[in-house]
C-alpha cells in the first residue's frame, strides 16, 4: 500500500480471476433528437440486439469528464480506461505517436505535426495543406527524416508519417521537458508561432530551442514543396507513464481499433494493440474471436458513429449503430462474463461536434440487475432517455471498469 | 476550523438540536430476481407499511464503497455512519473484539481468532475445527487466558470467546503496532502461516515476534484437543481513533443489534449499545421504546435479511423483511422527525454472497418529497427498481445522515 491509498491500490488489492469482459465503444454514441419531440440516433435505430441487452442488464448515463466538459478522444477514453482525465493530462503528441504504434521512450518529446501550407512571407493560408494525399505525407517526412535526423549532436529527430496532412515529430535525447506551447496559430493569415516553454525549468527552455530550430530548419527543407511548404505542431509532451491496466486490474488487455488515436491511448495505459485486416464492425469481431482466448478484457472502438454525427448524417450514425447491434450475438457466442456497451462521449448530428451530454451506457451480464425498461415516451430500451431512469443513474465513465469486474466476478469483497 | 476544513467540520458547524432520528438498517437488504422478469426479494414482499413510507417519503439507491465494490460488514456500516470507508480503514480484529463489548485501549493490538483442526504435521485441516460449540469455544478460551495470560513480562495476553469457533485474542503493552499479517492460510491442507510485518518498524517487528511466540504456545496448550487443536489469527490491528459520531453531530447516539460485528462498529465511533433480551425485530423495537427518551439517533439493525441471502433463501429473505415491516407503526407511534430503513449492502439470495449492486432506501418525513412512485411493471413502491426512479436518485451512502439529520430539523443553513 502507498503512502497515500488511492482507488487505483483499491483494485489491486481486490481484483481476482473471473469471466472475461468486453467493453464496446461507439465513439461519439450519445446524440440529440433534431426537433424536441423527435428521437436521437440512438432511439431511433432498430437494434433488437441492444434492446434485448438493456432490458435484461442495467443502463445508465456516464459522465466522461465532469457535467458540462465536452470531452476530446483521448480523455474521453482515458476514463473509460477508468482514468480520471482531469487528473491524469496527456499531450495530443503523445496519443498521436502511440498511434502509430511509435514506441515512445523515457527521453523523448512528442509532437502532433500538420504539415501547412504558407504565403511567401510564412503567414499560414492552409492549416492542412489541402489535405494532402497520404502518399504526399509519407514522402514528405521520409525527405524530412533523412534533412533533419541528425541535425542536433546528441538528440535524435524521428519524423514519420500518420495520414494526409498529420505526422508524427520526435525529438529524443537526455534533459528533455518541459511545459511546451504550439505553433499553430490556429487561424489562417497568421504566422506560426514560436514555440515557447511556461516551466521556467532549464530543460524547458532548453527542449524549446532545439525544437524552434528543428521547424526553422523544416521549413527550409519544405520551402519548394507546391502545398505543403511549412508545417506547425502542436500537443508537445511526453509519455506521461501513466499506471498500467493489465497491472492495476490484473487482467490481460487488449485493444481492437481501426484508428491510430484509440490504439495510441489502449497502448498509453497497457492495453496490447491486435492489428486486423478491414474497417467495419464484422472485421472486428473477427479479430475479438481469434483472440478470446488470449486476453480477459477486449476493449472494441468503433468509430464511424462519431464520425457521421462529425457530419451531420444521422441517418448514417444510426445505420451505424444498426451494423453494431447485428454483430452483438457473436460477442455473446463467445459467452462473456460481462459486457458494456457505451460511447466515449456524444456527437448528436444536430450539433455536429462532440458534445458534454452524458452517454447512454448498458451493462449486461448473468449478475446485473435487469432495469426497469423506462421508455420515456421513446420505444427504445437502450436510449439516452430510457438510460436516464436507468438502475446504475448518472455516473463518472471511471466507474465502468469496477462495475464490469464487479459483474464478472473479478473483485474481492472489501473488508470483513 | 481544523488546518483542512472537512466533510465532519461542516457537521460540526451546522448540527443543532431537533427531532430524533431513526436508522433502520436490515443487513443485505438489496437483491436480485432469480429470473429476469421476475421480482427481487423487496418487490416480492408484502409490506404495506414499507410502501405507504416509500411513497410518502423519498426513495433512492446508496452506494456503499464504490460502483461495483462488494462491501464487508464493517465497511458497509460505517458508510451508513458516514465514514467513508476507503478512507476509515478498520481490522476485523478490531470490530470483533468491539462487538464482545471488550474495551479496546490504545496499547492493545486485537486479532480475530479462529480455533481450527490440524493434522499431527501441523497442517490444517479444518479451518473452523467443526464450528464446535459456544460452550466449548468458552472452555477452550478459558483454558488458553490460563496457561498464556502471563507468559510475556510486561505485556499481557487477553483470550476471550465469541461464538461457535471464534473468539478474540488481544495483546495488551507499550510500544505495540506495525502492518501485520494473518496466519490463516485460508485453504485447508497447508501449513498455518506466521505473523509477518510489513510496515518495516520496530513496534511492528517486535509485535510480530511475540504474536508469533504466542501462537506457537497455543498450538502446544491445545495440543491434545480432540477437534480444537490449533488456531488462526486474522485481522490484527489497533483501534484507528475514528472521530466520534455524537461529537460530530451532536447527537447522544444509541444502537440497537443483536449480533456482536454491528455493536462494535456502532462503539468504534462513539455510539452508546443497549443490550436487550431476545432476537427479533419485535424485541429490537421494544428496546427502541424503552429508551426513546434518553438519546437523539437510534440505529437498529436486523441481521437476518443478510443470513437468509447468504443461504440463498429466497423465501426466508422476504419473509425477515414482511416481520420488520410488521413493526413499522411501532416506530412511527414513537414520531421521530426521520426515519431512514435502508440495508448496508446487497445480498441477493441468487448469488448467495454479499453483492456490489447499489442499496434500496427510504428516507421519510413530514419534510420529505414524496416520492413519484414508478413501478416500473413491480408493484412494490419500496424496492430496487422502483428506488431507481427515486426522488433521491442514485448516492453515496455516506450522505445518510447528514439527509436524515436536515429532514428532522436538526442542521442550521450553510453560510448567510
Amino acid at each position: 500500500m502507498s503512502a497515500v491509498f488511492t482507488e487505483f491500490d483499491l483494485m489491486r488489492d481486490l481484483n481476482k480471476t473471473g469471466g472475461k469482459i468486453v467493453l464496446l465503444v461507439m465513439d461519439g454514441l450519445g446524440g440529440l433528437p433534431m426537433t424536441p419531440d423527435g428521437k436521437t440516433e440512438l432511439e431511433s435505430a432498430h437494434k433488437p440486439n441492444l434492446d434485448r441487452l438493456a432490458a435484461e442488464g442495467s443502463t445508465g448515463l456516464s459522465i466522461p469528464i465532469r457535467m458540462g466538459i465536452e470531452p476530446g478522444s483521448g480523455p474521453a477514453h482515458l476514463s473509460l480506461f477508468s482514468y480520471d482525465p482531469v487528473k491524469y493530462q496527456i499531450g495530443r503528441g503523445v496519443l498521436e505517436a502511440l498511434g502509430i504504434g511509435f514506441e515512445l521512450g523515457p527521453n523523448d518529446i512528442a509532437a502532433r505535426g500538420n504539415f501547412a501550407t504558407a504565403a511567401p512571407d510564412g503567414t499560414i493560408t492552409d492549416r492542412r495543406a489541402g489535405r494532402i494525399s497520404t502518399d504526399e505525407c509519407v514522402r514528405l517526412a521520409a525527405k524530412l527524416q533523412q534533412a533533419t535526423g541528425a541535425m542536433f549532436d546528441g538528440y535524435e529527430v524521428i519524423v514519420r508519417p500518420v495520414k494526409e496532412h498529420r505526422f508524427v515529430f520526435v525529438l529524443r535525447g537526455p534533459g528533455l521537458g518541459g511545459d511546451l506551447t504550439e505553433t499553430d496559430p490556429l487561424v489562417t493569415g497568421l504566422p506560426p508561432l514560436p514555440v515557447e516553454d511556461n516551466s521556467g525549468t532549464p530543460e524547458g527552455a532548453k527542449t524549446a530551442r532545439l525544437i524552434n530550430e528543428w521547424v526553422a530548419q523544416a521549413r527550409v527543407v519544405l520551402a519548394d514543396e507546391p502545398k505543403a511548404n511549412s508545417l506547425n505542431l502542436r500537443g508537445l509532451a511526453k509519455d506521461p507513464g501513466l499506471p498500467r491496466f493489465p497491472e492495476i486490474y490484473g487482467m490481460r488487455a487488449v485493444a481492437l481499433a481501426v484508428y491510430p488515436m484509440y490504439k495510441g491511448v489502449a497502448r498509453l495505459v497497457g492495453m496490447d494493440v491486435v492489428n486486423f485486416e478491414g474497417e467495419r464492425p464484422e472485421h472486428e469481431i473477427a479479430a475479438l474471436e481469434r483472440c478470446w482466448n488470449d486476453y480477459d478484457s477486449f476493449f472494441i472502438h468503433v468509430k464511424k458513429t462519431d464520425s457521421y454525427g462529425e457530419d451531420g448524417n444521422f441517418e448514417a450514425k444510426v445505420h451505424e449503430i444498426e451494423a453494431v447491434d447485428a454483430v452483438i450475438p457473436r460477442i455473446l457466442a463467445l459467452q462473456p462474463g460481462a459486457l458494456i456497451v457505451t460511447g466515449d462521449h456524444s456527437t448528436p448530428a444536430k450539433l455536429r461536434s462532440h458534445s458534454w451530454h452524458p452517454v447512454p451506457t448498458l451493462l449486461w451480464s448473468p449478475t446485473a440487475m435487469p432495469d426497469p425498461v423506462r421508455l420515456g415516451g421513446q420505444d427504445a430500451a437502450f436510449g439516452e432517455r430510457a438510460c436516464a431512469g436507468g438502475y446504475l443513474g448518472l455516473f463518472h465513465a471511471t466507474n465502468l471498469i469496477p462495475l464490469v469486474m464487479a459483474h464478472a466476478g473479478r473483485l474481492t469483497r472489501f473488508g470483513a
